[in-house]
């Protein structure tokens, strides 16, 4: 943890009352001169820290931005994810990032995120629009010791995360959609792309890659996509502090993984269930080039959907594009 | 395919009768001089090719090495595996530039020999010794439109292929131990390194990393490895034309991986549950951390293993460690 994380914690710790000036020295252990030049640093990158001879030192607004002290500074301590935060201001795809990373045999936990990406990517290739600025674009790298069927755990325990962190700074419903969208309201406000390196009976890596619509206006989104996709400002009326919900994001993953690695996988697909929008329908799935129709039953062990076929038996599906199906009422009114 | 590849075919297909100047100038779309120059290449690979007036070309003998083009010419036609061979005479691992060529969108299909790998890699990254120029070092790129899982299929056909190749090639029995291993005598004579990378529900490549020890003396072999491995050499007492047992390999490994795609994997399973040395015994797999005991029954429609433990239910596993437990007979013969 750097200096600047440290004076922010310290900052953030003591809110609207503030901190005397010997008291933050002594906290992040700088001598007044070398503080005041830390203070200086972050003012220039848009914190804005009162200051004053009664006061002490106070941080009023925090800038909109992604700054891995920052983040760190809110995260607090966590077993695995965000002991390592990187972010750039642009890159191709984070996910592309950390796949870097796990192949140059970086440790687990490591979280990149990017202001922008010029190549975000959905699931099977598709593309993913990032406006700069606007939303959360991260992606997470996993080393669990386990047998490779576990990434669809680990895809769940991601939504369940995601879903709860909304669900407490905004105070949103946000459903989730087998396996890895959420939606508010029925549009798409999030999603998580869960790639898998893997030998046949033991991970090498999984990377989660998530991607939040934050702060994007309609105007934001190209005319195809303003009935399918919304972002969190769009459907709570007001901005988000996108920092503070990268921070509860990751807290919550750090929860959930740890939950998966000791077996607790059990729990967590109760929590899924309850806020899943695909069980219990008739849906229409498509994996790769087949169609599967059924009605979503439950998640097995392993977090795979377990889908009730017409002639009666269970298929067990580990990912694919849900559509639900649509009873025609001939109700003119719809 | 290149012209050499063209040249080395027809004399192949001429056999010892050999075949007219004109006659190979026509097929391989060359003028006499230009032939010449590409037979002398040729011979200073050391391919020893007879000529005289009346004789025309005949291929006497093929020089114990890997080459592109001859492979071509040996493998022919195929579906998909061997439409781009290329040799190394030293890489890391064919694993590892293969992974490069996945990510660089080559097509599937690719073949990666190198003559000798300086990190050759076994299962879960453990050390795979590759004595130079004496054994078969390659992997293959695919990419099957699956679901991850059928990356066990995968492993199983290329298991199938590889025993189906060193018994029609050497009159060898080859024994499949499951996953992964080709056994002889109860000694590991190949193996296969299956990796994977995937999203939820569809592969984005697999790579069928294949080694073999063929032509090794016991010499080769550490001592600590010379009760556990052989070479097809040291099994059938004579060295075998390992360029030969190669294209059998991938000739067989085209039309079993082209099974499994059409979703014949059913047969498939049968021919190597015929030739398993793992079903029906009793055994201990090591999976990860854990142990796990039973009797080993068969396969899945995955190619995941089904094990009957002692409380009496299957469990279903997709790759381990296996080993067969001793049932110790206390006769002092044994």
């Amino acid at each position: 943890v750097t200096t600047d994380a440290e004076i922010l914690r310290a900052l953030r710790t003591a809110g609207d009352s503030g901190i005397a000036g010997g008291d933050l020295s002594q906290e992040v252990g700088l001598r007044p001169r070398a503080l005041h030049k830390h203070l200086e640093t972050l003012r220039g990158l848009g914190y804005d820290i009162e200051s004053g001879p009664h006061l002490g030192y106070r941080l009023r607004r925090s800038p909109d931005l992604l700054h891995a002290d920052d983040l760190h500074s809110r995260l607090g301590k966590t077993r695995t994810i965000g002991r390592d935060i990187r972010v750039f201001q642009e890159t191709t795809s984070t996910n592309d990032v950390v796949e870097k990373l796990a192949r140059d045999q970086v440790k687990e936990g490591v979280v990149v995120f990017a202001e922008a990406q010029t190549r975000g990517r959905g699931r099977l290739g598709r593309k993913w629009l990032s406006a700069p600025g606007k939303g959360l674009w991260f992606s997470v790298l996993l080393r669990p010791r386990l047998q490779p069927e576990v990434a669809t755990q680990v895809t769940i325990a991601a939504a369940t995360a995601l879903a709860r962190a909304i669900r407490t700074e905004t105070e949103l419903r946000p459903e989730i959609k087998w396996p890895n969208d959420i939606l508010i309201g029925g549009r798409k406000a999030a999603g998580i792309l869960t790639e898998l390196s893997a030998e046949l009976d033991s991970v090498k890596y999984v990377i989660v890659g998530i991607g939040v619509d934050v702060n994007q206006t309609p105007a934001d989104f190209p005319p195809e996509l303003r009935k399918l996709a919304v972002s969190l400002r769009m459907a709570r009326g007001q901005p988000l502090d996108r920092a503070g919900l990268a921070a509860a994001i990751l807290r919550q993953l750090d929860e959930d993984y740890a939950r998966v690695l000791r077996g607790g996988f059990d729990a967590l697909a109760d929590e899924w269930e309850a806020q899943c929008s695909t069980l219990g329908h008739d849906v229409v799935i498509q994996v790769g080039p087949r169609k599967i129709r059924g009605r979503a039953e439950s998640l097995d062990p392993s977090g795979a959907l377990l889908l009730r076929t017409p002639h009666g038996h269970l298929e067990r599906i580990s990912g694919g594009d849900v559509t639900l199906e649509r009873h025609e009422t001939h109700d003119p009114a719809f």
